[in-house]
């Protein structure tokens, strides 16, 4: 479903080679200073560019379509779009008969009987994330006006396996060579969020996180604080004890939620990346024209390691997740 | 927010010492056989009983209230009610002033202003799940109803960090002795699922499944199909050719949902499980009274391994989700 | 939907001779002060028991199964029940056959293939405007609470055209003689509502009361301020020009809300009730078992004029609304 | 809330003097043929020109952004935008300090902190409209593409309180004299809706329909069938006798609509439309600056009786409600 949220809520649209990527937010309070530049740092930072992403170069400019004002937001809706620029099509023809592994192209065929945008994976591409990453901008903008000791942060922990940043380089080349792709850990920490977010029964601070975490492509799992090690410890060691009436705990296998409501230190949330599936390595697929077995070579511009551009979208994700349950907490007087 | 689910949705209330615990469906379809004795297999397989789980006894017989005529579903909203029977509130009147670390008394208070039910976790309290096996039920048989194929079923994978079953008595004995408990790994497959469930961009079949599994007490994790170890996979590793028509592919790290999308393989999901935070060796924590450290015993009668009793839990969380995104594709002439 | 609300939400569920009526809330504010007494005043207003009204008699009880501890809300959902007592399924086998005209039999046999429990209406009777008014009386709580001034108040304007009180029991002796029944007219008028309720573009205070409003049996139309009046009028004969600092109009044509947010004038409100479907004299209906016009007597007990009871659940309706509109506002710092 | 619609919903976003005015619709079915072309029919309906409408000039020419592959919809999110090209932002600087009477100025001042958008009435303007009628459009080709019989019409039946369409001229040139507006009254009629639309006990077909229909500008009331009549009318006059076995009924007073579901039979709808609060004689209003009364003369272009253009916004409503309705109804098998 295009929407996500109930009282900071979003919806996006777009296509990978089509005319445009954008996103309509709304419940953003009126009155915040934003313009284009606003957005210009968090959209460098998932930028193609850098030795194993993509050479696809975009320019990714953001354009205001409604919801600002003399340059702030006027609390109705905010729409962001951004054109896309370098498509090639000619690349994806062939994927039509012959379906990636491992990639959306089969599914979206069947789901959409045959109608879907198949290039360059249509509205299945992670060119959408452009949308949350500007989501994102402003949903830290709103985070941070009423509680200006939140801090949020996501870093790379590691590739392919490695958790040496030192030796990631080298990781990239070798998956380079290869013709092959690598897959990532990321994690993202909040510091500064109050005691009581979160939503008892269904909507735990864990699940709307992680609902929005796994509609990011290629995310496979998601966990939090001790995460699956949780499974392996005694309940001796994962409890945190209290130990100051701020609700400060001497550990945090919690990661800053219990009984699914933040309790005030910091939320650490993890989330795998897989490898991309576009590899230009050649790989067997099914040819649905034929039904028999064929080689298949992807060809067109990928990254060797999305995930080396995904930490600021787990950012933009947690943070528009977070934003939405501030609003709920603040209508409850929190 | 107490509410789950788009065309198959729940509504779920009570306390753990309160008078009951229910649970309200809406969206069910017209015409499906159903009494009190259908829910019987799979509140048995919740039920404490075995050796490392609570010694509250409780009988878990289910009350239809509404939504069921002359033994079949009418299309009206479905209530079902479980009394609690066994509770000794007394138990838990020292907890007030001395928040158990790890559980959620003390974000409780905080959220609810002092004035949360604070017997037995209240609404925070695992025995709210009943209500979600409940619902599981029925969102199995409205599931089996149109995809006679599909079966689903759920595992304990590991207790402690041990995964072979024959020694998991072992495991509990000695978590029992130390007065400690121990986390656990559960596994939920399902068979049978066609093509097309799953709603992009933000209703992923992930973000649903995940959205649900994360309201149920005590998760801390949840991946699918490769899940974490995707992050440490190469490209050519983790892809899955298809093989057939149909939609199989050789190799399952998918886990059955590709681009938010299912895609005709088998579901694999897997969930952390914390240890029990209940433990009855001494533990610190604040008293809020004196703001000071003190030692707490946690009295009262607790699971040395809630993960024992969680597969059926698991398993009608990934359900009811499943139930509700079939709903969404049948509306689309999936 | 068996869900209304985003921030104050309920869901309803029941049968008119089923075990019982119930609703359960969210979003309900912890510490209100709450016991089942203080439901009676609003429960007798739509008691049956006076002349034109049905002879069933029910003591209307009503039951808290969570969500009150101690005598005050918790803050996790609440859940009212009322058992049904005075049932006589018998009355009503003769309807599967020949479905009242006017009333609900025929589609809801059509929508739920013949699976509807039928007795009394089944879910579509006026008895579940029970559960309305208990969520009524918590809402107006929740208003009250924070909004000290606001005063709900709704009043029967007329029965079977006449605006004249005196002459009511006139009208409803006269239905009573020909074995008839009579619609009503009745307005709902709120004030101390503060500026700024209402969301727009589909959120506006009209559709989210309107959504309500409709919601309830027998309501055929929804007006607010000079309402259908208004398409007979000129712009300057219905503008309403501020003539205070605190927004108070000369004329209140808009009725409270102006681009579908309140203005801080009284809101007005009118409620088009059609008369009883059921009524003793002889109807035709169609027989659907032969095909067949047949002559219908409908036995049972039934009101001659249900909006004489329906003041209460209008006010209950527009209350609910205005509550989720309240809190939405809240979390905009208004 | 910007959204509307549980399967087929939108989202809207604009301002009548911003950049522009769009539209994101979800839950499109793939394969429907669109182009821009298709647009044009409503569009011009909608559109300004004829005595009595605003001397602004719109081309009104919508850009399909995404959604449309190879001049078929895809199944992914279909957003239509439109420029605004001829705004006069002058015309409107005096307003910010001198409310319109029955404006939405004030209103948006207080609710959004005088940050809003005033310029045109902004995101309150009836230019929004332009995005409803464009989303009717689609909704219509949903509905007949499975419904082939449906057939939706809506006319203007009053202005200025006549019901004779050769006087209307005659009416607008009075109030264009006058220097005054006129409202008017709009029905609504559907054919071919099949039984069982509309989903118990908060989503009647006439909630879903009225709540859309009261989002839109200047709407003051809406009614069913018989509607206001209703509540003078006697169950033995106002019962509708269901004569064959397809549900068709001998009188038409519930509109087309039972218990809150569709009966097969004729849906009407009347909606009331107040005259526009715009006029050009002079009102007096309350300087917001000063503090005292004023007198005011608005300047701009105005419609001297929006109703004129308003058939097609509501045909447009009542479509996009009634095609959200069809999905769900698709779901249950109907």
């Amino acid at each position: 479903m295009n929407k996500f949220g109930r009282l900071f809520s979003l919806s996006i649209f777009g296509e990978s080679h089509g005319e445009s990527v954008g996103v309509t937010l709304d419940g953003v309070p009126a009155g915040i200073p934003l313009n284009e530049k606003a957005f210009a740092a968090d959209l460098a930072r998932r930028k193609s560019g850098k030795r194993g992403t993509t050479p696809r170069k975009e320019s990714d400019t953001p354009h205001i379509l409604s919801g600002v004002f003399r340059g702030r937001t006027t609390g109705a809706p905010l729409t962001i779009l951004f054109y896309n620029e370098n498509t090639l099509s000619g690349d994806y023809a062939n994927l039509v008969a012959h379906p990636r592994p491992s990639h959306a192209d089969w599914v979206a065929t069947k789901k959409f009987k045959g109608y879907a945008d198949y290039r360059g994976g249509g509205h299945f591409s992670g060119r959408l994330t452009l949308a949350l990453v500007a989501a994102g901008v402003v949903a830290k903008k709103i985070l941070k006006r009423r509680h200006r000791t939140l801090e949020i942060g996501s870093q790379l922990l590691e590739i392919g396996g490695c958790a040496e940043p030192a030796r990631f380089p080298e990781i990239i080349e070798a998956a380079l060579r290869g013709r092959d792709s690598v897959g990532g850990l990321i994690e993202c920490r909040v510091q500064g969020v109050p005691v009581g977010w979160g939503e008892p029964f269904f909507d735990s601070a864990e699940s709307v996180i992680s609902h929005l975490l796994f509609s990011v492509p290629a995310v496979k799992g998601v966990e939090f604080g001790s995460g699956f090690a949780a499974a392996r410890m005694k309940g001796s060691e994962h409890n945190d004890p209290i130990v100051s009436m701020d609700g400060t705990t001497a550990t945090n296998n919690a990661g800053g939620i219990v009984g699914g409501i933040t309790n005030g230190n910091e939320i650490v949330v993890r989330v795998a990346i897989k490898p991309t599936a576009s590899i230009s390595s050649p790989q067997m697929t099914l040819s649905t024209e034929t039904g028999r077995p064929e080689k298949l070579i992807v060809k067109g511009r990928h990254d060797a390691c999305i995930a080396m551009r995904a930490p600021v979208v787990v950012e933009a994700a947690v943070a528009i997740a977070l934003c939405d349950l501030s609003l709920i907490a603040r209508a409850q007087g929190l």
